[in-house]
Parts: structure tokens; sequence; C-alpha cells
């Protein structure tokens, strides 16, 4: 049994969970495989050709207000990016082809961080090369890597993966076969995941 | 100052709202203004024909998997009906009507509970009549009343002003001018609400 978190860089609501997330599981004993996928088909696949915030105002404009309750409310820095959404294409690569490596939650959040607090533009290679370079790894190697066709062909894969597992939203979380959707429920699946772990045990 | 809550009968997450506010309220001394509205038109407008639960399928599939989790957790009682959604118009109309008498969350809640707990269909005269029956009204009288023109036109304007607020799903809360969606937001709604009514006195 696995506990996987399904994140996506342009996500506002996987900010927090991706700054709380490696603090509760280590509370509880769990390993979590963090994945990230693109929402961008997702949504197309639903006919929708732009982020549900966008596409519906009111939704839109509740979640800017929303989000930045939460995270003031979860002592989290939070500043409305002047650009939304940023690709994350080029964050996902990285991190899926790695997904294993030990350094991968501080880069993980170092990105979301730029994103959601520095207003940076994630998109931008050099952007990213600062945030590989916090976590201490070699940034020219990395993003060269990232442009290799498996590397983007596993980027896809992960993306399928996730539809086939209907996630149709994020942050997404799999504990075992359950699924939970959105930061709301991330402490009820780190829960239901710690119980039926020492179950299997 | 006033604290709303904004319900649709045909909304699961309404549900384990209703059958929980007035006792959450009563604890923080919180009077609370039981406002049904339609959320058929303003899914209209944003161009959806149906529920999100049904245009879009995962999101559907999930939905069910956790309100199912979120009333086991809670204690509610549920069992998914038959027949979703199903028109909660008739029973709007006789709330909206009556908003300010004693008997609105109980009959509320019987309205839900015919629903999500005794898969009755709403749109039926005849179930409303037995809701209204168990909280020892006249069902026929109020029924005559639900049909009369200032009476609809009513309910139409509730509408409105709920899509006016940026009101795009339920249960949705309004905390003073403060805007909360979903059931996962209600205490947090009424904690806000305690804490800024304090202040006002």
């Amino acid at each position: 049994m696995t506990f996987t978190f399904w994140f996506e860089f342009a996500s506002t609501y996987s900010y927090p969970a991706a700054m709380k997330l490696e603090h509760l599981a280590a509370e509880r004993d769990i390993e979590v495989h963090w994945q990230p996928f693109l929402l961008g088909p997702i949504f197309q696949a639903q006919g929708w050709n732009d982020t549900p915030f966008k596409l519906f105002p009111a939704k839109g404009r509740y979640m800017w207000r929303d989000i930045e309750r939460l995270c003031e409310r979860d002592g989290i820095r939070f500043h409305r990016p002047s650009q939304f959404p940023r690709s994350g294409l080029l964050a996902a690569r990285i991190v899926n082809w790695h997904a294993q490596e030990p350094w991968v939650p501080a880069f993980v959040r170092s990105v979301y961080r730029a994103n959601f607090e520095h207003d940076q533009d994630i998109a931008d290679p050099a952007v990213i090369a600062n945030c590989l370079a916090e976590v201490k790894l070699d940034a020219e190697v990395l993003l060269k890597q990232s442009q290799r066709p498996e590397v983007k062909e596993s980027l896809r894969k992960a993306t399928e993966r996730a539809q086939a597992l209907g996630i149709f939203g994020a942050p997404f979380f799999m504990a075992g076969d359950e699924p939970f959707w959105g930061y709301d429920r991330m402490e009820q699946a780190l829960d239901w995941y710690e119980a039926r772990m020492d179950d299997e045990e």
C-alpha cells in the first residue's frame, strides 16, 4: 500500500499542501510518494480550455479569498501572484523524473514558494534554476535533462495515470485505493492511511 | 451583521450542513438566517445544464464516496438516493416564504432526510406534505400557498440575490460580508462570525 500526493505546480490549493505534508506525514511515520502531474490535459478532456477559477469568475474570486484565509490560519506566507495560472511543466518534468530522490519535497516547496510567496514565474528556467540551486543541485544538468524525450514522455504517462485513477483536481491524495481531494482532506487522508497501514503489518 | 446559511435542497453537501448547523450555531449564540435558493439558474448562467457531479463523472464518483465518508464520520445517516438530483423547488418555495418562522430548521432537516436518508422524491408534494406534518404544520394550506405567484417570485429573487453575492455552489455561508463555501467551511464560518459579533457589541 502506498500513499501518493498528486499535485500540480500551478494549483493554489496544492501550495499549502506541499508546505505542510512532509511534517504531518513524518508525525505518522508515513512515507509519501510525491507525484506531480498536469491538470491542463484533464481539464481539456472535460471541455475546459482554462482553469475553472478563470472560466467561472465567481469561483475564482472566492478561491483567492479562501486561500488567503487558509494560509493565514495555517501560518503559510502567501502573496497572490500577478499572473495565474503559471505553467509548472518544467518543474513537473524534473520532479516526476526524480520522484524517488530525497531532495524532492524541499525542491517542490521551493518552487511553490517562488510562485505563491515571491511572485516569480516558474515557467522561466532561470527561476527553476534558482530553486534547484537552493537545494544544492546542479541546475544546468537537470534543466538540460528535463528536455529529453523520455523525461517528457514520463510526465505524460503520469498525467494519464492520474486521469485513469479518476483524479480531476489538485491536490489529490491516494491512501492506497482511497481517494481524497483537496487540501481540506489532507489530514483525513493521512489518518485513513495510518489506521490501515497498521492493519497491514 | 447577519449570518446566512444559503442552501439548495438538491445539494448533497448541504445535507450534513443542515443536520449540524442549528446545534453548532446555538453553542456560539449565533442566530442563523436559513435561506434556500436554486443552483439550477446559477449553473445555467455558467453554461452548465446539469449538476457538475453528472457533467463531470469523475467528480461525481468522488463526491458519492466523500459524502458517505463524511456522514459516517459525523454520525449522520446517509443512503445514496436512487435518483439524483431531485428538484427541491417546492420545498425551497415554502421555506423561502416562511424564512422567519421557528419551524424552518426542523422542516428543512425533515426534507433533507427524506431525500438523503429515506430515498424519497422531494419533488412529490405528498413527500413534502409528510415533512410538513412531521413539524405539525397544515400541509394542505402551505402546499396551496406555495403555488401563488408572489411566492414563486420571491424565491426567484432569492436566487438572484445569491448570484449577486457571488454564490456559485451550496452550501454557502455569509458571515456578514465574508463568504464561506461548502460543508468543510461551516465551523470556520461560525467561528469567524462569533469573533466579529462580539466586536460589534
